[in-house]
């Protein structure tokens, strides 16, 4: 059997340092490299690729809305045709960074309050996968399952992952709570591997109440931005190599 | 015979408008794109290739300063590294765009005071080539003759088009007079259209101070954002028509 | 009988131009200063300051999101208490700029999306008065008759001016009609005028289907943005000298 | 004796954090607060005026170049009277936000490469002088001495505070050296420690190569970004107490 893990990577900019990269590059499969909107430079684009190259990771685009100040967490109503544009454009600043080091981007996941918007509204789940197939129709789509944007990405063809949170939990909907509920991030390795294993087991994923949402999850991802990231990645890798899961990258398991 | 007009498009930002782009399109043979860090957008750029499409006219990055509200005219000292990774990522974004619409991004002209440094500035023009070369080493650097990213382009095997200004006048170094100086800027068509024949028929452009530097002209640019840019960029296309010189693309033109 | 006009102004930004300033300058009798978050700058807002004092027109703040490229017509979900310290910063910016000329900022008008918002949110509407409140108690926060905002004064204590459009339509609620719908911008001027001395005489604006909502109008704005701004505000003004009502400051109208 | 004690703080922005606020707090007897253009924004700027609120700390505003990405660190070339309203824009930012707290902002000290051009450059001095001015005549403008600065400060008739610092080296101009020179900061307390005492004790600063210059300075600056801040400024702040030099705000050094 096969997974794989992901991570938003690549989120400092300029002089401001986040996130623990280079730990975490070694725990993971495949890398959402922000595109210079909600974080990320040119510069730290490039070293990111580097550091994912250099560690046999896969490397997607995590494109963001504009804004720095809110690291991409305000949620902004925009233009659809806007949105698809600003996708195209983030995920073909990173394409020529990597194209440089002979790396190929190979899948796209969303950034925070823009991911969570897709999740509901179909304009941006449609605006975002069409943003995706003109840069290369060839990407795969990362995205909750059950959500707008799986539909969008089968409406246009486009090959899907399905995500799931190593350390987040859901509600009835299948969505993700809000970081500003206090048990909405797992911050314990061993419960976090307790949440991933049950969601390979039961083939499903179960919201706080308690409600079973079957869903198959091809990866998961943690949050490269908590304090608990790497202890967490590290506890979660290693249950799924004793388990003979083997955490491989997308395009391995995507096909 | 033949020649290259081109000009800068695609400045405006957001709700802001600046140049007469689509009257400009009907005239040149190549559009410079601004690419998002001095001026343009993701959906102006979109609109803006798409109107090069709709006139034939050749696509290119206009990549400058991370500088909206100075119009990339600031200089700004930077490390060479930063600089090379923030071309790539600005012609990047407009490949990705261009590619939707099936369009080929095929020459690279540095904006405003990015081209003026670089022109003087070695480690500037050499970190614009490799920016450029990572994007597509098929790429064309346009360029001042006699400038170090002339150079560049030879040391690092890429393509150049030599250019000159069909609206501004030269010190005895070959470099543009300053924006800030009264007759810097040709604003008169015939004197633009004398100053443009001259250059061709004496290969060479002259200074204020009336110096002759030999220089093979491939591509006249033409200032978009000048209230004169219309009427001076028709006066000079239909001058060159009438001389039996034909204006081109930059790649029908640099093989 | 005395009025209040004011418009947007200030909108410009760097190279780019946007509003027709000085005209409009001469018709109203309040004006409100971009802050450089949605549009203006530092030498735009001191350019406009010293404009609206030689018209001996009144200078208040008009802060928005911090969202160039959205024009602040993007409605951002953002934490209320970072929205009190933005309102603070953008107003604390201009009294500086403005005292360095003698002049006193003496109202607050929130810009597009943001104005939008708080008409409804409560949340909003209170972090923009405690951030006016902040800065100066003295300042009369300029709000919609009926909405959150002129609730917010009150609470807070501070002076209201209610608020209406030349040149806008109403909805049941009495709020402004999306921008995006047809009808939603009055731009002939002979129409405006009927707009404005019906909801004078009735006191009470009207909405599309025809719902009278009971109003005591201060200030009517007038889009500086839209082409139509000058002649519709000029035919305004006529119609109000010619009804022998005076146009005069927000200071002198709200004691 | 009394000396003051300065640092740059509250430099962090949105999500990224950078520097040990709250530690060095404790230590300085003035914060130099970042104001939104390459470092800070309004919520950072609020909760810095608190932190030195309650240190009993005097609040400065700590104006650079826009330059978010490049941390104000990277040298732009702009247009005085631009640079004259961009001070003044932040000062009066600042000033907003701390009358919110009942805190009057009392010296002004430019940030980065702003700093080191108006070390040199007539034209930039004067620029941050007037803008200093316009917002508050009472303002310290606190500048290298020897300074273009100086000469600013005394032609405007501003008080001015001589700087120097505890952990830079210096030319044989007075000037810093670069931080991109290996030896140019000095990292080790009790290094810093000797430096310090020496120019107090010798009234003048020595250059790399040995060369005296005479200087009474009224403050030291500590860098907040370096990781080896806190014990050095802890180190400093000891020697001068244990040598009976008081450590007290700049409104009560400069009267």
């Amino acid at each position: 059997m096969k997974i794989n893990l992901n991570a938003d990577i690549g989120e400092s900019y300029g002089k401001y340092t986040i996130g623990a990269d280079p730990e975490l590059m070694r725990l993971i499969g495949s890398a959402n490299v922000a595109c210079g909107m909600h974080a990320g430079d040119p510069s730290i684009m490039m070293r990111t690729v580097r550091l994912a190259q250099e560690n046999g990771v896969s490397v997607g685009a995590h494109p963001g809305f504009n804004d720095l100040w809110g690291f991409g967490r305000r949620q902004i109503r925009m233009n659809p045709q806007d949105l698809e544009y600003l996708i195209t454009y983030q995920i073909g600043a990173l394409q020529a960074l990597a194209r440089a080091q002979n790396v190929r981007v190979t899948h796209v996941k969303p950034h925070g309050a823009l991911n969570n918007m897709a999740h509901d509204i179909e304009d941006y789940a449609m605006a975002i996968g069409r943003g995706i197939k003109a840069a290369d129709p060839d990407l795969i789509y990362v995205a909750n399952a059950g959500s707008q944007m799986t539909r969008a990405a089968a409406r246009l063809g486009l090959r899907v992952a399905h995500e799931s949170y190593v350390d987040r939990r859901y509600d009835d909907n299948g969505k993700m709570l809000s970081r500003e509920l206090d048990n909405s991030v797992i911050k314990d390795p061993e419960e976090a591997v307790a949440h991933v294993m049950r969601i390979l087991e039961e083939r499903a994923i179960f919201s706080t109440s308690g409600k079973r949402i079957p869903c198959e999850v091809h990866t998961f991802c943690i949050h490269g931005d908590e304090p608990t990231a790497v202890p967490v990645a590290r506890a979660v890798r290693q249950a799924l190599e004793a388990a003979d899961i083997r955490v491989v990258s997308l395009p391995e398991l995507i096909q």
